[in-house]
């Protein structure tokens, strides 16, 4: 469910990419170099076209009699190519809508409205199939409310603050609120903390309809019947089936293990609507006028209410116990088979997501062609690659929660995690990573030829390296190179990163995208905008598996801790001036110390990463243990899920990540206590994975 | 025709303001201090409204027998004051519509929209008045054009530009551009130059109507319907009646001394249109889709075009030569009277213009209130000052400018001119002077209560320091303090600072406000949404009089050139910079040599004039002499008009000054020759003024 927003040029022909004088973590490129070389030459345009187009024939939710034929598809698939492939089945608790009706009343009790309208444009050949889903949320509460009307712009924490400092009361009322700036669990959460009887989410044509460019069909932006799908699970608490957190459901898991799923659901309705069904409700309402950022792109001016306009909001959710199903292929590494290398992307979707997520799985399943293509000539990783086809994930990243929690202990020696979700919105290739891994995907990306150019994926990138994408926050430094964003969540690496440890990245290719979770992401709206000729799900693939066949056969894994010791630093030192500017007295000596012991522990291990004279095994175990290092058994304060104490979703973002969240969260609910105990933890495992990196040579 | 924008909070009861210790220019202040006193307690917030209705009762164009019947109410009070008054009439080209027409088709020739539409709204009780003229555009071309239409956003050089860059031809097009960003005469001035057959400007939502706030008559901001007449003249060439550039159109001028006007005036048809008529248009536009800075608040994506929708413009433009009516009012000075102090509004509306111009007649008659009760009790200035109501400003600032042209020896002697256009559109405090009075208008500003507080007009000027004001530049350094602004065009300043070198102001006191020329700038909306109790324009009475009775009784004129030093020296540097950044060669040492000599002299004036201890009346004249040094006999290259080497209107921005334009324009143009030759004007007038200072004690 991740999602980039970039505008794109058109695609021309791909041309080789050169073979470079030295790779990172490789003595001698120059073997590897041929196999990378051989793998680059089988991902194929058309045949990724085809994949996409059998995937997306049906709408696939999680959990369907559709859901179950795109994994035996995917299934089949992995073992064309020689994988060792299993369908894992989990059993887990997902709402299904039953009824979903919104209706809006003038102050003198005029109807204004009757809801959903269809998602429908002129000639859209999939938006007939009666097996689309209706909108709905994933998590959202059942319940038959009425209430007064109050708009809260995007739902951030401070717009729901300045409706407080307005003195408007949101109990008993219907909160609307539009998509963007944050993740839609956290809108339902913060109004639901506020009092709000149930909430609306429209898409404001500001944010992705006609005030970014021309709308579905006419070019790739939100139609005005167009409605954004999505979960408002409280994944900032955990992720996963919200009856089993850090327990994998399988079948035979029995009932006493499950727990309350209320941990991480809201109690209260909330439904996704389109701005045609949000439009004469918003134009409605009266009361103050809107501060001006919160103007959005109707054509009339936007108040706040409420001013007696009524809506009824009517959700019965079905909630059931599921199956949903995983798809694994493996291929046993030869000489370290216990070191996983993990390739995943998930394959449900809202609807038929073209885009979101089958433009990765297509690209997925050709870089298991390229790969295939290699076992089929006798070649075997030294470590084993494990490809996921993930489901559920629409619902809370669920299908890959399941698997880690079950697979928790042989991850703690997976070498990495390798996710793709939205792959192909357009041409802009953008990546976010844990920091060691930050300069490994530059070095991949330098070795796949562009679409567009003569050149390759890194020089595509770093020539559009000022554009910016939605949820790849911008906080991390860039050490002058084209930025490599931070994991924060909306996809499946937080389980592997932010539950076990395992280094991770997560790319994609970006463009202007306006119907993500909708009826019209399909094989229509994705041939007409985003990859025509598919040369971007070929590049993708080109990418993903060249991320995997590398780092499964690299001699010395090639983390960077001096660059992740560098950006631990700059958290520290910007936590420092937001606990000066919040006036929480606290003492960062301590940890700013053990980040200095860190980094230079750091450049030591880098040293002997670039020059191994000892026991190679041996390194490489210190390495991946620095990392576990930074993973904490007690996990986050209030959502002890999350175990990773530099990077974790806002509780108040939710897509976006919060650095050092254990500190950095204590410091803006203004908690000097709990501040200088997260310090404190933050400073033993800065000081564990300093004592780690310290002995290597 | 000047504009600011601000928003506004509620108005609460005056209170007096402190009498200050001391006061530039005045060695002893207590007996000034108590004339002031006196003059403070007469401007009265319901004869101000008053007065209001009554200048606003009907349209009143320039050159109308209703805009004669404002001269004789504006005269009549006048000579009640007790000034010398004489109503002065003036024969000047200008046009009036007979027929303007707009109709729109699309590719395959069905009609989009026939218009003007009428400008109306529910419940306005004054856009059903016959008089009313219909929307049209002052020094328009006539015309009966037809032709494919383009977008191009503001009508910016960088619009054009932008057009140019991608190859769109306007040859033969119309041209649809909307308001904003800079004078709506450099809009057809570029389009002109480009090719284009004819201009639409309409008011996007976004700039001035339902984005900002609700729209009339539910708030202050434009409605559907509203239409922004206004000039066209090319006043950046030259202002006033187009046939008589820098002489006087006197009843008995012959005809033999006027020229073809075609020097400050478009040949092509502009006609000024709502977003109502506009959006049709609009929407049916495609071709590339927009910039994204070009997108407007209409509900669909905008596109540059041409796409074969089509705009047929039929406009008849009835020339004359009209007789318009400046009213002049004088009180003679007894100790210096041929040291003139002229303090001006224009009178002349595009319909009743209760904010723009009238809010400043009203404030202007109340200022005249005020120095007639002075009067009355035996008080006479020591210098001359005038009360000026200009007419015809709005077709060029032909009032103004004839009358300058007619005195322009005389104002050699003038020591200031104070000007006030819109003077109440809400409650935020601004201003705009030549560097020299800068400190003057704070310090005056320090003198007046303000009506929203217990404080000054300058304390509540400083709480809302931060705002911005669209008319008011802020490329003037602001010494810490609030900031002034620099003087470019759009009011009747123009003439005396510009052309003949009269050290200026201008005031006013600013809030939202969208109904600028149009049918509902009137008394309806400005008592609900400007200044229902009048107390603003109490204020600015209050403010403009005793800018004219301090000036006029000062012991030394209070110019602080020190602080003029300051601002040419960073317009030097920046334009320094800007010459480096364009690549054109300059040597700007004797220039900066030049300031330097300039501001020593300064520093040794303001000493002077701190403690005066020599013969006052040669330290005013040398005061006086040194703004006149800035002005240049042949004026700007292209516009010998404009005389002033420091500020002139922009040629490309029409509102916002130029600073130092010789040498700025020529940088701009690449024109290394004629930069020099401007910088060796601009250095020989500031060695000039450093010269008449230098002998200064």
């Amino acid at each position: 469910m991740s999602l980039s927003l970039l505008p794109f040029p058109l695609p021309a022909q791909a041309a080789a990419a050169p073979t470079p004088a030295s790779v990172f973590g490789y003595s001698d490129f120059s073997k590897q170099a041929k196999i990378e070389s051989k793998f680059l030459a089988v991902p194929d345009a058309k045949a990724a076209g085809e994949d996409l187009k059998t995937l997306t024939a049906e709408p696939h939710l999680a959990g369907t009699p559709e859901d179950q034929k795109t994994a035996e598809f995917v299934a089949k698939k992995f073992r064309a190519a020689g994988l060792d492939t299993e369908i894992v089945p989990y059993k887990v608790l997902m709402n299904q809508p039953k009824v979903v009706k919104v209706e809006a009343f003038t102050a003198d009790g005029k109807p204004l409205m009757v809801g959903p309208q269809r998602e429908e444009v002129p000639g859209d050949p999939f938006e007939n199939n009666a097996r689309v889903v209706m909108p709905f949320n994933g998590s959202s509460g059942s319940g038959d409310v009425k209430g007064d009307v109050v708009y809260a712009n995007y739902g951030r924490l401070e717009d729901f603050d300045h409706l407080a400092e307005q003195h408007v009361d949101l109990h008993g009322k219907i909160v609307m609120v539009r998509y963007g700036q944050n993740f839609r669990g956290v809108k339902v959460y913060i109004a639901e903390q506020r009092g709000a009887a149930g909430v609306l989410i429209y898409s404001d044509p500001q944010d992705d309809g006609f005030f970014k460019g021309d709308a579905y069909p006419e070019g790739p932006w939100r139609p005005d019947s167009g409605v954004q799908r999505g979960s408002v699970q409280y994944l900032f608490k955990y992720p996963g089936d919200p009856e089993t957190p850090g327990v994998a459901s399988t079948a035979d898991l029995p009932d006493a293990q499950r727990v309350n799923p209320e941990g991480n659901q809201p109690h209260i309705v909330s439904i996704p609507i389109s701005y045609h069904d949000a439009a004469p409700i918003l134009k409605a309402l009266k009361g103050p006028s809107v501060p001006q950022s919160w103007q959005g792109a109707l054509p009339f001016r936007y108040h706040v209410g409420p001013s007696g306009v009524k809506v009824h909001l009517v959700s019965q959710q079905d909630y059931q116990r599921r199956t949903i199903w995983d798809v694994i292929g493996k291929i046993k590494g030869t000489e370290q088979p216990d070191e996983w290398v993990v390739v995943g992307n998930h394959r449900d979707a809202w609807v038929y997501g073209a885009v979101d997520p089958n433009s990765g799985t297509a690209a997925m399943l050709e870089s298991v062609h390229g790969v295939g293509a290699l076992l089929k000539e006798g070649w075997r990783p030294k470590r084993t690659i494990v490809f996921a086809s993930w489901d559920a994930e629409e619902e809370g990243l669920i299908g890959s929660t399941e698997w880690v929690e079950q697979h928790a202990q042989q991850l703690e020696h997976a070498v990495a995690y390798f996710n793709v979700d939205v792959a192909v919105s357009g041409p802009n290739f953008s990546a976010a990573a844990v920091p060691s891994l930050k300069q490994f995907v530059r070095q991949v990306a330098q070795a796949v030829p562009s679409p567009t150019s003569g050149e390759t994926v890194y020089d595509s990138w770093r020539a559009h390296r000022n554009d910016t994408s939605e949820h790849r926050p911008a906080n991390a430094p860039n050490d002058g190179d084209v930025r490599v964003g931070d994991l924060g969540s909306g996809s499946d690496f937080t389980p592997f990163l932010q539950h076990v440890g395992v280094p991770s990245t997560d790319i994609g290719s970006g463009g202007a995208y306006g119907v993500y979770h909708s009826v019209f992401d399909n094989y229509a709206w994705y041939t007409m905008n985003a990859d025509p000729q598919f040369v971007y799900l070929q590049e993708m693939a080109r990418v993903l598996g060249l991320e995997a066949i590398r780092m499964a056969n690299t001699d010395v894994l090639p983390y960077d801790y001096a660059a992740y010791a560098r950006e631990i630093a700059s958290y520290l030192d910007a936590a420092k001036k937001k606990a000066a500017d919040s006036k929480v007295s606290l003492d960062f000596a301590p940890a700013l110390a053990a980040a200095d012991r860190f980094a230079k522990s750091a450049q030591k291990a880098r040293d002997a990463e670039d020059h191994p004279s000892g026991d190679v095994a041996k390194l490489n175990d210190a390495l991946r243990q620095a990392e576990a290092d930074l993973v904490t058994e007690a996990g986050l304060p209030n959502r002890p899920w999350y175990k990773h104490t530099i990077y974790a979703p806002g509780e108040y973002t939710g897509y976006a990540a919060v650095v050092i969240p254990g500190v950095n969260e204590a410091i803006e609910a203004k908690d000097p206590n709990r501040a200088t105990q997260q310090l404190g933890v933050l400073t033993k495992c800065l000081d564990k994975a300093a004592q780690t990196l310290s002995g290597v040579r």
